[in-house]
């Protein structure tokens, strides 16, 4: 019971030295791609750097107590850290102290979501965000992240929660770009690309494992840290306009508390729910992918307990909302780590450097953080989910474009919510009109076919009709309309049998139909039979008394059917049989 | 194109004399009982009686050119007059000339919506609506609006939109009761209640038939208006407190000009979107029932026009929202009306009525009006719903007893709107969950049934899992996760067969499960076989590439599976086939 709920546990008992020594040297790693990335991340959600670090300090423990991935890594990202400006960009300016509480009582209702959702097994409701509207959101959302940096890049003001707003900021400003910065942007970003796209072959060339290039290559941000900053010391850029992250206050996490101001809760509740969702769906399909390479098993409801956890440690120590990260969790998983003790160590890493390494980094240029998160989300934008949904089902196609569409328009949280909502809309609507088909026998076998699309036999007096759909109130009328206009001319009729094969629930407004039908029929001298019903359907028509009323029967198979009411013959020589 | 949109250019056409004379005899036996009537919800939608009359003239009218029902009778009706009272009540207080401008308004707002949901072909939007979700609205409506009217009995002003208000409100001012004013309204309950129970069968005893009873006994509010309106005049009760209708103006309908305030448009819009679905639901049900007894078929889309059109007529005429109404409509059917001619006739009638005779009610109580009202909506209240749903499903019922609690604790539109998105819910949280069956062979046959069901062949090597459901977003993790923990325990498992009878669908985000589960099965070295795969699903995986990475084959039969990957054998007889 107990390691249900605290899967350490499980692991801990068994941690052997090796598994010690993997994920120190896991640990190493993370720690010195996390370092610019936490700053960049707080940079982006508005926050003082400091707060970047602090968010991965705490949740980043937590998680390695409650959640049940080995190589998790915990953290602020781009998508949470974009949403998380958005939601308290509407609440306080930026910068002021209003903002910070506002997103540490974010990461604390945020967590509170998380747990609840967990305790109460709602993790299911994540599965109503379709894989394509997550595709498009990160998509938009990775498009908003880079416009949104380029501020930094140029060196001037602009501010936005949209790309129109966004582009339209900075062109005003764009007379303003400070040249230095911008240097100093170009260069970070294009070192940062060829690090990306250059240095892995040409370190696999130099004998490193693919494995370890990758890793390798993704430490490319620290240099690109330190170079930058040691160029604005020497050349003293901050005097000629190069905006610099500043004094960083050398400390540990603080303890903070969240606000628990009713209004500003209240105003934060849809904002915090979304990003517990999206942060979730994010990171249970990093974990997942991580576990099956393993063969290990991802618990999702014990996975939003470890997420809810860390939004709590991150409220209470000076952090924003966080999530598992998909390259961190790569690099923590190509390093070799072994156990969520890695995690732990990082913490441990990142503590020491929020302790003694802030003051390195007084003169460490914004524009070197904004070009590595633009480098960052460009790999996740991906239009080409909108060509592969178009060729295979257009309604997929719709919820994606609306959604990168929305999102882009009019930011993350209209964008998110309206993909969730069209894409179950066009799911009802689909099933409204269920596709019905016509079916015959298979000459020489005992199975039934849609009459348009094979060769097959049937009887002029009985119609078989295969709903394609389960009968629910809304397509019960759709149902009645459609065979009683089918039967409406069609003057040999004397029996409808209705092929449940694909009809896995008949509710109240379904069977209140299927009984007018029954009547219906009745009155015009047609029985209405019933074929391969499915046991739970069954045991409920009987509880209703349906089959008392019913004209016809109820067949276990179709050929059943079929064989009862007139053996079949061909199309083209109708017979009257039976 | 032009009789599509013009129903009466059909009937019209062949319009006989003999059509006319029983035409006329309806409208007759409809407009006595259609006066009371369209006072009463007048008084209950809080407005002038004279209202009530309008809004019966010009909508019969234009419902009998634009609606496709014979037999429909467009007015007032009892739950469209509350959700009336419901929404205006927010706006404006009862009696003031805002108060009927805003009637004016919602009914041009009904009318538009529609109008524009029958040009657009959304009646399907109607559907949603479940049938355990409609009674259990009429339902709580008619308690309300039971208990709206005491007041009236009792001679006291109460006021509450839900049940707790009104009972609460009418508590407090019990004291106030006037005594004539409870005498009248007791008696005329009573006496309309011993009209429709015992009338009846006293007039068929008589000699009449059925149907004429049943007309002669609608009729019985005219008397019940006729003796106390006469014993108000002849004792003075007006003067000893009975609330009295008063001066109504003789006129014919007026010409007037719904609102067209922003402000005001922009508040009405719900309650005029939840008037016109519910008004379209009741009436397209009275139309249909009536239509089936005379093989007449009923056009959804064109019904919309027709009820809209009537609305707007209400809205330009002094009138308030309107639909078809089930009680005279059942009257004007029995009465033998052939044509909506019978409306027009109707029309004329109340035209003349509202012209000559409104000094006649100059004296009639309230209490009357209030006595119809309650005897008429308590035949719509049928608690029974609950326990037909809780036999038949859990679901169902919930729906239904949320709307049903909700409407009398919160008001109509909290109630009705809880009730569509609670069935929704529970739908797609029903179909998040699909029941998977593990299927085997019935010996002797060649289909397939519930391995727990029925005694059926199975293989060792073999697992044929039925998926009782369309793939799509909300079950696909469900899916992958129920595959893989069934193949996990059972070392002997080469084959895997999904057999997709019931699945309608598969839309991209069950596509990247099936992926993940082939990748998966594949590592384990287990095949992915499909088999009686629908033709359009079938195109739909060719253009994916699916079928190109399926590990296994695609069988047009599951019998053709099972020959192919392994003879069956009993269950208890495993044998190392293939």
């Amino acid at each position: 019971m107990l390691a249900r709920y605290l899967p350490i546990l499980d692991w801990g008992r068994s941690y052997t030295r090796q598994a010690l020594s993997n994920d120190m040297i896991a640990a190493v790693i993370v720690t010195i791609m996390l370092i610019p990335q936490s700053l960049a991340y707080a940079l982006l959600a508005g926050l003082p750097p400091e707060m970047g670090l602090y968010a991965s300090i705490a949740p980043i423990i937590l998680y390695a107590i409650f959640g049940t991935s080995r190589a998790l890594a915990v953290g602020p990202v781009a998508v949470v850290s974009l949403m998380t400006a958005a939601a308290i960009g509407e609440i306080a300016e930026a910068g002021t102290a209003g903002y910070a509480i506002a997103a540490l009582t974010l990461a604390g209702l945020s967590g509170a979501i998380l747990l609840a959702m967990g305790v109460f097994k709602l993790g299911f409701l994540a599965n109503f965000l379709s894989h394509p509207v997550i595709a498009g959101f990160i998509t938009a959302s990775g498009v908003i992240i880079a416009a949104s940096q380029l501020k930094h890049i140029l060196g001037v003001n602009a501010s936005g929660h949209n790309l129109l707003e966004l582009l339209e900021s900075l062109w005003h400003h764009l007379p303003e770009t400070n040249l230095y910065t911008l240097v100093i942007g170009v260069l970070a970003t294009g070192f940062l690309f060829w690090v990306r796209k250059g240095l892995k072959p040409a370190l696999r060339k130099l004998g490193l494992s693919a494995g370890m290039a990758d890793v390798a290559a993704k430490t490319g941000p620290v240099a690109a840290v330190v170079v930058t900053t040691a160029a604005v010391w020497f050349f003293g850029l901050d005097a000629r306009g190069v905006a610099i992250v500043g004094e960083v206050p050398q400390s540990l996490p603080p303890l903070t508390v969240p606000s628990f101001d009713l209004d500003l809760v209240t105003s934060l509740m849809v904002p915090a729910l979304l990003i517990s969702v999206i942060g979730f769906v994010e990171s249970i399909s990093v974990a997942q992918t991580l576990a099956a390479k393993k063969r290990q098993r991802i618990d999702p409801d014990q996975e939003l307990i470890g997420l809810g956890a860390a939004n709590m440690g991150a409220a209470f120590t000076g952090g924003f909302p966080v999530t598992g990260g998909f390259s961190r969790s790569v690099v923590n998983y190509d390093a070799g780590a072994e156990t969520p003790a890695a995690g732990a160590y990082t913490a441990v890493g990142l503590a020491v450097a929020a302790l003694l390494l802030t003051p390195l980094i007084f003169f460490l240029p914004k524009a070197t953080l904004a070009a590595t998160i633009i480098v960052a989300v460009l790999s996740l934008v991906d239009f080409a989910i909108l060509k592969r949904t178009w060729t295979y089902s257009k309604a997929d196609f719709t919820a994606v474009a609306a959604t990168i569409g929305l999102t882009l328009a009019m930011g993350v949280e209209v964008g998110v919510s309206a993909g969730v909502i069209l894409s179950i809309a066009l799911y009802l609507y689909k099933t409204s009109r269920p596709h019905i088909a016509e079916v015959g026998l298979i000459p020489g076998a005992q199975h039934f076919r849609n009459i348009k699309r094979f060769d097959v036999l049937t009887h002029p007096e009985v119609v078989t009709l295969r709903v394609d759909e389960s009968l629910y109130f809304a397509n019960a009328r759709f149902l009645e309309d459609y065979i009683l206009n089918r039967v409406a001319g069609d003057a040999r009729l004397k029996h409808v049998v209705l092929m449940c094969t694909a009809v896995n629930e008949v509710d109240m407004s379904a069977l209140e139909s299927l009984e007018a039908i029954n009547q219906r029929l009745k009155s015009m001298g047609i029985k209405l039979h019933l074929s391969k019903v499915k046991g739970p359907v069954m045991d409920r028509l009987k509880r209703a008394h349906f089959l008392d009323e019913l004209t016809g029967n109820v067949y276990l198979s179709q050929y059943e059917a079929m064989m009862d009411l007139g053996p079949v013959v061909g199309e083209n020589a109708p017979k009257a049989a039976e």
